[in-house]
């Protein structure tokens, strides 16, 4: 997208698809404009405000469309969807997502448990899905991203071949899609074997490449968020408060916390264009329609270092 | 110390010191010591067991003179120990601890807050330290370890001159220190500043340039330990399930975790000599012995990922 003009590193907002998709409560669809708008007014250029699932499959998401269409009067800001499928890629289109990721997930085992297709069915949505937006007028055409789940391994088949990542993220290129992103669904990642893949798979398909998707399950989070900017990365997916966790693991956070990731960039002396303070009180608006879910993130928690001063916005 | 041989680094585990310094609870002796035995069964070299403080200044170190005692008959475990001052260097002395730290903090205000002393004298402690070493047999010598607290940052103070840093390093190995750690005291650092002054500081003093002593305040901790080793760092400290927190940051733990950071570094492929699964087993006594603690870290909340293997240990 054209969001990342005027600094250094996009970060997009996840908390509403991927958190809620995984968090205990139900958020209430005012609840969910009311925390896209805060963070947009924070500086966040690009939020995944909902999944285009069938509501039966995710609970949550039967707002999708009242949620896509609420998000898009928020100006400036890029309003991205999930959608397993080509029927989901219709229905986000059809409420104005401008940017629309289908997970195309590299192990066989999670993709058929994901979206109960195989990559290879995958890439074929993929196609249809850019075929779809080619049909539409220019200036209606979203961006199409094929988001690599268990890329950087699979919590059924453990390690992922990386060739095989390499090989699907160039059929997805061909496939007709604007970006493919590379996501560690499993939280499985290490800092040397992020930058590796990502070399690797820019090597293969440029400018394509985009964004990083990371979790923070095993704590590696953030060391593979700065190891993935290393790389070249300059957009990286994260969840306000962290919020997701996962079911089966107490305590282990979602994805990585985009108050956290804010922090390390900024620090780092890199721009992201948001504003740290107003990040952090959006956490109230989730801790209060998600009474009984956890918000992870340690800038949250323990508050910005004294004299702390984010890195200079680019003039 | 000698311990670092035939492994890549050094994981220094601090937590029946830093983590019980500011942990809700008192651990009993008896359950220091099991722990302390637990972990050096699961390969843990380097223990920091507890702080030659008066027993009014930190609750739950009366103990000192008997956990050292306990520590010393474990084979192969460097014991070490803190000491606030020469006092309490006699006393580590006298206990048998074969390491002891000094913490000579860069800022004044914390240093006074800390040791009720400014950074000057305690160099002076140092250099007194280090001619009550040399007075000894060969054989029953400590190795002096001068732990620069604040050098990444200070919560009294914000920012901390990185010159400051190098020439208190200068000073305290002209003391007469075997060793200087770098001490991020605050948990205020960020990967490019650790890199920085971690190989600045390398340029001043060399070989004399010890461990890097991390906390997860702000959740960089392990991105700033992968730096850290990334600038040359052999040794770095942590505490098992991140033990400690801090009274004013809920939720904000507090060393970098030890699961966490030798699940990094196998992770990378470097050698730490530490059976991570039974690491990951102690955190039951230590939750145990402390009800009323959190104990914090992700892959001991997450279990290990499926199919994931240490690094090869050269034989």
């Amino acid at each position: 997208m054209n969001s990342t003009e005027e600094i250094d590193i996009l970060v997009s907002e996840v908390g509403p698809r991927d958190g809620l998709q995984n968090a205990k409560g139900l958020m209430a669809t005012p609840d969910k404009l009311k925390w896209i708008k805060a963070e947009a007014a924070a500086g966040v250029r690009e939020i995944e405000v909902c999944s285009f699932v069938p509501p039966n499959v995710v609970k949550g998401m039967s707002d999708a469309d009242t949620v896509v269409r609420g998000a898009r009067e928020i100006d400036g800001l890029t309003v991205a969807a999930l959608a397993p499928n080509f029927r989901g890629v219709e229905n986000a289109i059809a409420a104005g997502a401008a940017k629309i990721t289908l997970p195309v997930s590299v192990s066989e085992s999670h993709s058929l448990a994901n979206v109960r297709r195989t990559p290879d069915q995958m890439v074929e949505e993929v196609q249809r899905a850019c075929a779809l937006r080619d049909s539409l007028p220019q200036d209606r055409r979203p961006h199409i991203e094929a988001g690599l789940s268990t890329a950087f391994g699979c919590s059924f088949e453990g390690a992922v071949d990386e060739d095989a990542v390499r090989r699907l993220a160039v059929a997805c290129v061909e496939a007709g899609c604007d970006e493919v992103g590379l996501a560690d669904t499993a939280g499985y990642a290490h800092p040397s074997q992020v930058k590796r893949l990502f070399r690797a798979v820019a090597q293969d398909i440029g400018g394509k490449l985009g964004g990083v998707h990371l979790h923070n399950t095993l704590g590696l989070g953030l060391a593979n968020a700065m190891a993935a900017v290393d790389a070249g990365a300059r957009s990286l997916d994260s969840s306000l408060g962290g919020l997701g966790g996962c079911p089966f693991a107490p305590g282990a956070s979602g994805n990585i916390v985009t108050e956290d990731l804010v922090f390390l960039l900024e620090s780092e002396g890199m721009t992201t264009g948001i504003d740290l303070e107003k990040l952090i009180a959006v956490r109230a608006i989730v801790e209060k329609a998600l009474p009984d879910d956890e918000i992870f993130g340690q800038v949250g928690n323990a508050g910005l270092p004294k004299g702390w001063k984010p890195a200079i916005t680019a003039v």
